[in-house]
């Protein structure tokens, strides 16, 4: 790696801020103990669980830290809420979910249709908005669980979680409400109590702890069935040797997170509304991807029509800015984003469409050299489209519309 | 923590090796990209994991690096394994396990059984040797799969996995044999061809890597079906965004554990033999709770009679030492041992049952100051004893045995 690299990726994951891996350290050298263990070199470890057990209890406003529990990522917080509930509900057989959540959960229940389940997929608008009416609709008396996301991780684009809440309990008050909050969290408050959520996922990597841990709450009184089956941790419901330098870390990156959330509503989207307005300004072929309405503050999606994403990406790369197209979960996939294409975005823009991410650790310098090339990359591009005619006529509208 | 820490419980968990740490910190700190990302800077981390994959398969001896899984620990490993097995394998409802498994495992055989599996537990011997006689005759055409450990977490015994799966094999070549290689690894050599074996889990942190770590191997071609479904990653088997460092570090841990295996033929298990024979020969109330046979080379369970092994811990702990009783994962529970009463260890010894666990890291002064401190706190728990009547015959009997 010659060039600094320029990160503009971290919907796909973060750095580890330093805090949190000082935070670690400790346990990655000196307390190594087996946190079940008898003497009392183990309970040093056990008392940075219950730590970082009381940091996520804060960062969700969950009521007691009995109900966190740490897991090693999202996937598998996802995988044992969903799985854990329906296991515990065996009669009923309808789940309902969003055309647009993350292709981990999507595959999940693709999973499970083939076992006799029957899934709604709910959509969005032009605009990404959640179709409510579509929900209400959808909610029956066999409905066991609605899972949907809190925020999008292609276009950011926030759900009301509090409302589809009520919605759904309205029709149904045991259905079981589970909340993908991975790309929500660190970016804007959450609250599983307010928003009256039964489960909620999220993952330590998206907010500045390591790749490799993950937490799920679970509401107080909600049956769930383990995934992982063994020793007695987590209250018997997540076996296997607690990774308490992890454990730690996510506490530690919660807590930074919680207290960084004004800089993000801030600077950070103070920076990404630069990114973003100023590429819309300058390359005649882009295209927000999102209405600008409730979106988190680090993330755009802009879409460059009659372009392929993929080349853009690799010209960016050459410069040694990160950013994606999709979810990384899905890179190297020819299929264009079930996202944009649940959202109706025009098939011009589908196969050029870039996720700027931000976080706390992007400067402003770095956003002005992403203005800076750009353009340049975009009319390298242009020059080798095979869609020249179309181009033009673009190019025509759009500067008199400017 | 005043006291220096003498650590004797590392089949409860090890110390991180700092080679090991510093492998893994140039991906907590500067690689920190997601490894499936498009970017130049997202190949750096797949290209460690490509490396890290070749270590695991060499330690275990796999024919492909496409054979090995990475989990976040044993346990799930073992989940992974056998419901994967049996989940793709859904006409066949026989088990076969010994009753001396980890308890991670045979929990999961306790709730497998409620799902309507039959599940034979096999026995073992005073020794601790498995009945093989009883294996053969438990096989059948029905029978799924056989599960059964390499290594045993509390005695060190070891099974004979090479016949184990040659009579398995013999009488169905069709049932899978899942081994729990845990308390193995690191300690003993291992080939997963020449044992001819299925599937096998590892855990990192018993070797000298973090908690929070594991792998499976799977032969080519034996289907399984995830565990935890969601994105691409690990062929699709395992869903989640990878745990770059600390596969990193589990890979830099077997390789170190594969070259130090003569160490730990010769010099962990001189210590571990100098521990043991001087406190069978002055403690007197104390026996070997194994035969000396085909045991790791780094773990000793002695019992001694008539005390209670919670408060000889208790005691070591207050001199800085760290042994066990059972397993970390049940301990806190007042059942003594399923391993043991397995054994037939006599009622006396089993609630005053302790384990020494060695490591390389393991020093001939730590040993000698356990050697110096463990007769006074035998001695003052006999004092205390309910049972002095037994001791004074003890006592006399081995007086006139020595």
């Amino acid at each position: 790696m010659e060039h600094k690299i320029i990160y503009l990726d971290n919907n796909a994951t973060t750095k580890v801020d330093e805090h949190v891996l000082e935070a670690m350290l400790p346990y990655l050298k000196k307390y190594y103990a087996n946190p079940s263990s008898m003497y009392s070199f183990g309970g040093i470890a056990q008392r940075a669980i219950i730590e970082a057990r009381e940091q996520i209890r804060e960062f969700v406003h969950a009521k007691s830290s009995k109900e966190i529990f740490f897991t090693s990522c999202g996937s598998e917080s996802a995988n044992m809420a969903i799985k854990g509930v329906l296991a515990s509900e065996k009669t009923k057989k309808h789940i309902i979910t969003t055309k647009v959540e993350h292709p981990c959960v999507l595959n999940l229940y693709k999973t499970l249709e083939k076992e006799g389940y029957k899934v709604d997929y709910i959509g969005v608008n032009a605009h990404g908005d959640l179709e409510l009416e579509e929900l209400a609709n959808a909610v029956n008396e066999n409905t066991a669980l609605v899972s949907c996301m809190w925020a999008n991780n292609e276009t950011g684009i926030i759900f009301p979680i509090e409302k589809i809440s009520q919605i759904v309990k309205s029709k149904n008050k045991d259905t079981k409400i589970f909340v993908d909050a991975v790309q929500a969290a660190g970016k804007i408050p959450m609250d599983v109590q307010s928003a009256d959520i039964d489960l909620m996922a999220i993952s330590g990597h998206k907010f500045h702890a390591p790749k490799g841990v993950g937490a799920l709450y679970v509401k107080s009184g909600t049956l769930f069935t383990p995934l992982i089956v063994g020793g007695h941790q987590e209250r018997g419901k997540r076996a296997g040797t607690e990774n308490v330098p992890y454990i730690v870390g996510i506490g530690k990156a919660a807590q930074l997170a919680k207290e960084g959330l004004v800089h993000e509503a801030t600077e950070v989207k103070r920076l990404r509304d630069k990114l973003e307005s100023n590429i819309l300004k300058t390359v005649f072929n882009s295209r927000l991807n999102s209405g600008v309405a409730n979106r988190v503050p680090n993330t755009t999606n802009i879409g460059f029509e009659y372009i392929e994403g993929e080349l853009i990406l690799l010209h960016l790369s050459d410069c040694g800015i990160c950013a994606s197209s999709g979810s990384a979960c899905t890179s190297g996939s020819l299929e264009p984003s079930h996202v944009l294409k649940a959202m109706g975005t025009p098939f011009t823009a589908l196969h050029g469409s870039i996720r700027f991410s931000l976080s706390r650790f992007t400067t402003e310098k770095e956003i002005d050299f992403v203005l800076a090339v750009m353009p340049r990359i975009i009319k390298k591009l242009i020059k080798i489209s095979p869609f020249q005619n179309k181009l033009e006529i673009l190019k025509k509208h759009k500067t008199h519309v400017n």
